[in-house]
């Protein structure tokens, strides 16, 4: 195995035990960004020369015995939303040709303090405005989409050109492609992980969290993430939590919400027989499953298109007047649109969505989380526009991929996806565990407890 | 001295000692109303029947032994956008004709249980949608307005037709006619008192808050109204607090800040003069003065209306379409505006009130408190519409109330309201102090040393 293959949980424990150097394993991995970036193209920029000093340096503290902590030179991939001082933010858009940002972001400042080694910026879709993130292929087959809009940290991390990634989720932004590519990725309650120095899709939706390769390693980049930061108002005065799951994998007493209604409608038949497979590991493992309903279901596509769009649009506002020619075409058709909504139709977003959350809260009393496929298909053609589902209906496949991720945008709840199978195409399928606002480590937990159960499996297929 | 002339603490004291019955203190109290409603209108509804059992009730639970604070048996207006089962919530507008409430607000229930009488319902602007509430009268002089929107609630106060009141406040309403009518008013830190069935004119602006005699009162007042209810998405779970003020008033070590900007601009020299008197004896109290910038002013205006009108529109969306004409002609033209503001206007209007918090977050740790006029003129003459500056710029009744009032709703910070002298006509002026989110406490007791040092006032002089 080579150390680009390692979990970050087993890179840690190499390199805190010295059985492993920082710079051996960055080697590792830029050795693998150049053999499968020709194919995937999940990088904007690889900070080449920036990684390998701070891999020499972690190299050195740790030899001098000052070893930070788990992330102490480990590579990582930032989606190109995320600042980080002296390098470009391209957001992935020609918005941003010539930027360079001047300060860190909040969460990479803290990532640098923990030791992490970046390895390079990853592809969004434009802005985080989309659901496939088309410059950056799927790990599983390069005919295929990424999945997005943090496409690009998913498929490094997927393929080994990173240990682990931070994405951002807006209508689904980690999970899908986390879901697409076989990896993991968790969209922490709202306000958790700190945005400021993020690029904002649409502020009250955004969310920023970890895709890595195993649920063990989420908890460990989730631990550096969190802490109140004033910079962003959304930010959360949480108290420090210790999220690394335990060992055991007994989850008795633990109730699992499965839906009667909407997440299993309109899912493709292979992805629904494993959620269903997976949800009856958690109960041979203890958890006790719970029919549940899931609230408000016909409000979720006009709360979540009606926050984001026109939030998305105010924070473009400028540049939408002086370039809108620099913007890809479905992206500027997006920003346009939020131009023509009232004030009206916002405020009756707004509403929706605090009855939305109260009937969740009301329902995550029942039960300590829902357990429900990611995504309803696993990762479509390049260039295919719609799904067809077995009842002869059709969905645009933006629609199909925001469906099943949006309750936990609007809501704020956490949202934790996991792979679970692949279909017969060989292709990655994902479940989502959603939890209480601030209950990440009940869903780590379950989420732990079921990948042990499982065969580790390898990187993806680099074709 | 009658019993309906008593501050609501002397009124408890005695009636605690059996000094006072609370049936005689709610007879003072509606022959009170019956001498001073023909002039003053500030009630919608008296329920004079429901209001003399509940007083019998509380007088023999308290021969009885059974005494339940400071409430029990006073008597007490609340404005008509709150609701009391069984009663109409008129809101002062003909579209909720044949209106009756099936349950009490949170509010109403709070101070049920307390043992407050309730007196009656009290005139509002229509659905507090203005600052005058034409169809009552100033306490002090009946051919002035009452200010509004709780005006009925604070003339029935200054008149001695209730003890104590509640009213809301989005821009004022609270605070406007309070210092109109020489009588206390608080308006609490954002989502402190529940929401819950009380009438929303702009649910992010909104606050619920008592109006009294004296500064103590308020807080008397405050205690009983506070407490976490799920059912206001904006209700704080804020620890229980003991609002009360001691006894002494020295204020040695508070830093009260003076505003340089803003707050003395374009305010009536008479008005200026006995806030600037006030100042000066809370530095003699032990206050060290400091002067301070108010952060953003040009954007106050705007952001205020930014958010109200939309929210205000969405709340009325119906009726607007089905019974226009029932609306009085200042409120429908204020409620179609808000159906052509576009989505980015309202998402301007909220983000220049997350940057007003933060800056306003700022100066409050220069400072404990900040003291100002309360409005910038003291009541106009009613139908008059524009005000006129010594510079001979002239502004809208409605632009002059809000300016000074807008600036707490925006920012949810506390706002108390106290009467500071008269001008030479004899009308009431009055000063507001502002504090820290949930700096309740700190307002009451620097507002209850400057009270202390006043001879008490009686009743307003009625007509």
């Amino acid at each position: 195995m080579q150390p680009c293959e390692l979990t970050l949980g087993a890179a840690a424990d190499a390199v805190r035990a010295r059985r492993l150097s920082p710079v051996e394993l960055l080697d590792s991995v830029l050795e693998r960004v150049g053999r499968t970036e020709p194919h995937l193209c999940a990088y904007v920029t690889v900070t080449e020369e920036h990684a390998r000093r701070a891999a020499r340096e972690a190299a050195d503290d740790i030899a001098a015995g000052r070893h930070r902590g788990p992330l102490h030179g480990i590579p990582m991939a930032l989606k190109d939303l995320i600042d980080v001082a002296g390098v470009p933010t391209s957001a992935s858009s020609r918005v941003r040709t010539g930027h360079r940002a001047g300060a860190s972001s909040t969460v990479a400042a803290r990532l640098a303090a923990a030791g992490a080694v970046l390895v390079g910026k990853t592809h969004t879709h434009e802005f985080a405005y989309g659901l496939t993130t088309p410059q950056t292929r799927n790990a599983w087959d390069t005919g295929r989409v990424a999945g997005g809009s943090s496409g690009g940290s998913a498929v490094a991390v997927a393929a080994g050109s990173a240990t682990f990634a931070l994405g951002t989720d807006t209508g689904g932004s980690i999970r899908v492609p986390a879901a697409l590519n076989g990896v993991v990725g968790l969209k922490p309650t709202y306000g958790l992980v700190p945005r400021h120095g993020v690029t904002s899709l649409s502020w009250s939706l955004d969310h920023v969290g970890p895709i890595t390769r195993t649920v063990a390693d989420a908890a460990l980049v989730l631990g550096a993430l969190t802490g109140h930061d004033p910079r962003d108002p959304a930010s959360l005065a949480a108290p420090a939590t210790q999220y690394r799951p335990t060992a055991g994998a007994d989850l008795t007493g633990l109730r699992v919400g499965v839906p009667r209604t909407y997440y299993f409608d309109h899912v493709d038949p292979e992805v629904e027989a494993a959620v269903r497979r997976a949800i009856d590991q958690l109960q041979a493992l203890g958890a006790r499953l719970v029919e549940v309903e899931i609230p408000l279901t016909r409000y979720i596509r006009a709360t979540q298109w009606g926050l984001m769009v026109p939030e998305a649009t105010a924070y473009h506002e400028r540049t939408l007047r002086t370039v809108p020619e620099l913007y890809q075409a479905d992206v500027r058709v997006l920003l346009e649109a939020g131009e023509l909504m009232s004030a009206g139709d916002y405020l009756r977003a707004q509403r929706s969505r605090t009855l939305m959350r109260r009937e969740w809260a009301r329902l995550l009393r029942e039960v300590d989380l829902i357990a429900a496929p990611a995504v309803p298909a696993t990762a479509v053609g390049a260039g295919q526009e719609t799904v067809t589902w077995p009842d002869g209906t059709s969905e645009a496949v933006s629609d199909a991929y925001v469906r099943l991720s949006a309750p936990a945008n609007i809501t704020g709840v956490p949202s934790l996806s996991l792979p679970v199978g692949h279909d017969t195409a060989g292709l990655p399928i994902g479940m989502q565990l959603l939890g209480r606002p601030l209950g990440e480590s009940v869903l780590l937990r379950a989420g732990h407890a079921y990948e042990q159960t499982r065969p580790a499996h390898g990187l993806a297929r680099v074709a």
